[in-house]
């Protein structure tokens, strides 16, 4: 936090902008030719851009450290990823598209099955995700309050939903009210702090409601609460950095990372080309833009080596278009690595680029992990890329004198 | 603290001699060929010694931050430069020679213009220096003493002059007493913590003494006080790093923050020729050369990149003068970049080199950024440069068993 304060308390407002584009998982392993699929894919635009750009590689939380894509994008934003806890149940909620208030407690939520006070199946035979949206109406229609939280329940795909629970006093977190395997008792949902007794009694309260509104239906009579965590209470990004941030992604839970910190949230269409059309149109109303570029994680964890080339070749096609908005400051880099071959968020850093008339750019011909790992900017932690960014943008101010 | 109290336990008394080299900020960015100063600068003998030394780059406070002169000496001097404040009014008293001691208070002076209550010009129109060290000489023989507190009175340039409060319990930050604008009364000065009551006291009486002095003067009649923080207490250099240290340099304020933490401060000439001879003349008597070469940044500030590289040509001749000491440990770095285009301090890591007959040299062919950047060091924080020169030297033990 200490650190935090430093640089809010260097953050001056200017004009000059910046936009950091996040390929998703983007960076990668060498395949057995040694090439990984930034190396492969045919991407002239920031092969070019790289020549003007200082290099390096950034790990998300400490070397050696997997991390998810909540501690990632914090972290990618200037954060502390270890001081802000974002609980699945926040992450699930973000990734339905919803907007969470600092007195939320959301909760992931799966539907079960009971018979005679014994847990039978988990996932109450994994129901078609349209039965879910049924259930989740009649229990919205019939659990609205509890005391003073209101409740708000929404479905997700098959047997899994969120609930929220919105009222003031609630803390997190709270322990998984999940036996965790078929044939025992459910557990009831006990806080992991002292004052969390609140939020444990309304949730507890909830379970019984829904067994009570369920009684009579099956095999979902029942559900099972976990990673209870109340919305973390992160400082905005105009307020430490002192800037108008805005926000572009296809995909609700990064719209829903970015709400967290603060971000303006741009409505934008479903592609990497409307996505660029959205910056093109909101430039003028912000200093700072993040644009999301999902699929190259997905192809990641599908083990789809050539989709995750396609989706970096189709990314630098957009590349003028972004330099004819002639922003002071392009970073260029992933969350975290998502390797082809492991199918999955790995622990290896991002490859980092930093476009601005200030940085030590090397003429490096290529934007791939070996030509990050040379580069002028080393191997550094994310939450160091803002204040990079920041400085690179001349918008920090000197320490000391 | 913890880590200093590391190397503290760690560190040895030995006959073996480190000498540092600060090229106060040398560090730069490329121009438009991809060229630095550094790169430009014909230095032989800094190519030379390039060849057997370990290169690497460091970053003075944290990754983007921009220092000023006190931070980043103090960081290279071994400290944290975070857990070391090194106020406007400290670094101002070090930079007209004053000598601080632990009990002083000093601020940051303006003369000023006041009318009926209302302050009407905060720099009293600019007065002559040779004004305000008349003025300063009339306030020195009236205000003496302030109660149990001493009080100096130095003037600097034109309007600014410094005052130290020496006595027991005087302790900073005080909140400066400034309107910051012309048309509002002076603001009275108010500690910033509780304990600084005592000194906010004294600082009020003594602007009232200064009022009533110059009370019939025109248009100095009053001052503005800003900076007020203690001298930081930091441990001396012989205490944590078991040095005899001596500092060698042609400005006040580099003394001065050497003093500070507790070397020996040689009298030497106005030349980088005189301190490279003033090195020769007491190699025999201490263990740690700080030597500053100050025209590099001097030239950076003016956006002159060819003053800046005649100065590293000129600092590059007396190399052979220093090798013929034989000592065990060079380092050769900057406390912060100064890149010409930017005219000012930087945030881009300091090019660093090592030599030493322990270091892994890599044949590097020549001392710039770009070299710095691939150099055996890496990239690491200055406060991190003192112990790896201790250990070059051989004059830090093993930790543990």
């Amino acid at each position: 936090m200490e650190h935090m304060n430093l640089i809010k308390s260097l953050s001056l407002k200017s004009d000059s902008k910046i936009v950091l584009i996040v390929m998703d998982g983007v960076g990668d392993l060498p395949d057995e030719n040694g090439n990984s699929p930034l190396k492969i894919a045919k991407t002239p635009n920031l092969d070019n851009l790289s020549k003007k750009s200082a290099l390096g590689l950034t790990h998300p939380i400490s070397i050696g450290v997997t991390p998810g894509s909540g501690p990632s994008h914090v972290a990618l934003f200037g954060y502390d990823p270890l001081a802000y806890d974002i609980g699945r149940g926040v992450l699930e909620a973000l990734g339905i598209d919803l907007e969470l208030t600092k007195n939320d407690l959301p909760a992931r939520a799966n539907f079960a099955t009971i018979e005679n006070g014994i847990i039978t199946d988990r996932r109450a035979g994994r129901i078609p995700t349209e039965k879910n949206v049924e259930i989740c109406k009649k229990l919205s229609e019939n659990i609205k309050k509890i005391d003073d939280v209101e409740i708000i329940i929404r479905p997700g795909k098959e047997h899994r939903f969120v609930v929220v629970f919105r009222g003031e006093g609630l803390n997190g977190p709270l322990n998984d009210a999940d036996p965790q395997q078929t044939g025992l008792k459910p557990v009831p949902v006990t806080p992991a702090k002292d004052d969390g007794k609140k939020a444990a009694v309304i949730a507890n309260k909830f379970i019984e409601m829904v067994n009570q509104v369920l009684e009579k239906d099956k095999p979902a009579n029942t559900c099972l609460l976990r990673g209870m965590t109340k919305v973390p209470n992160i400082p905005s990004m105009s307020d430490i950095f002192n800037l108008n941030p805005a926000a572009i992604a296809t995909y609700p839970m990064y719209r829903g990372l970015a709400r967290l910190v603060g971000m303006n949230v741009l409505k934008t269409g479903d592609t990497i080309e409307s996505e660029f059309q959205t910056l093109k149109e909101n430039w003028k109303t912000f200093d700072f833009f993040y644009l999301h570029v999902k699929k190259t994680d997905s192809y990641g964890e599908d083990g789809n080596k050539d989709g995750k080339i396609h989706i970096i070749e189709e990314t630098d096609q957009f590349i003028p278009n972004l330099l004819e908005l002639k922003p002071d400051v392009i970073a260029i880099t992933s969350d975290h690595s998502t390797p082809w071959s492991l199918q999955g968020h790995s622990w290896h850093p991002n490859p980092f680029l930093l476009y601005s008339k200030h940085e030590r750019w090397t003429g490096s011909s290529e934007f791939n992990e070996t030509a990050c790992q040379t580069g002028a900017l080393g191997q550094f932690y994310s939450k160091d890329a803002m204040p990079l960014m920041l400085a690179s943008a001349l918008k920090l101010k000197k320490f000391g004198a």
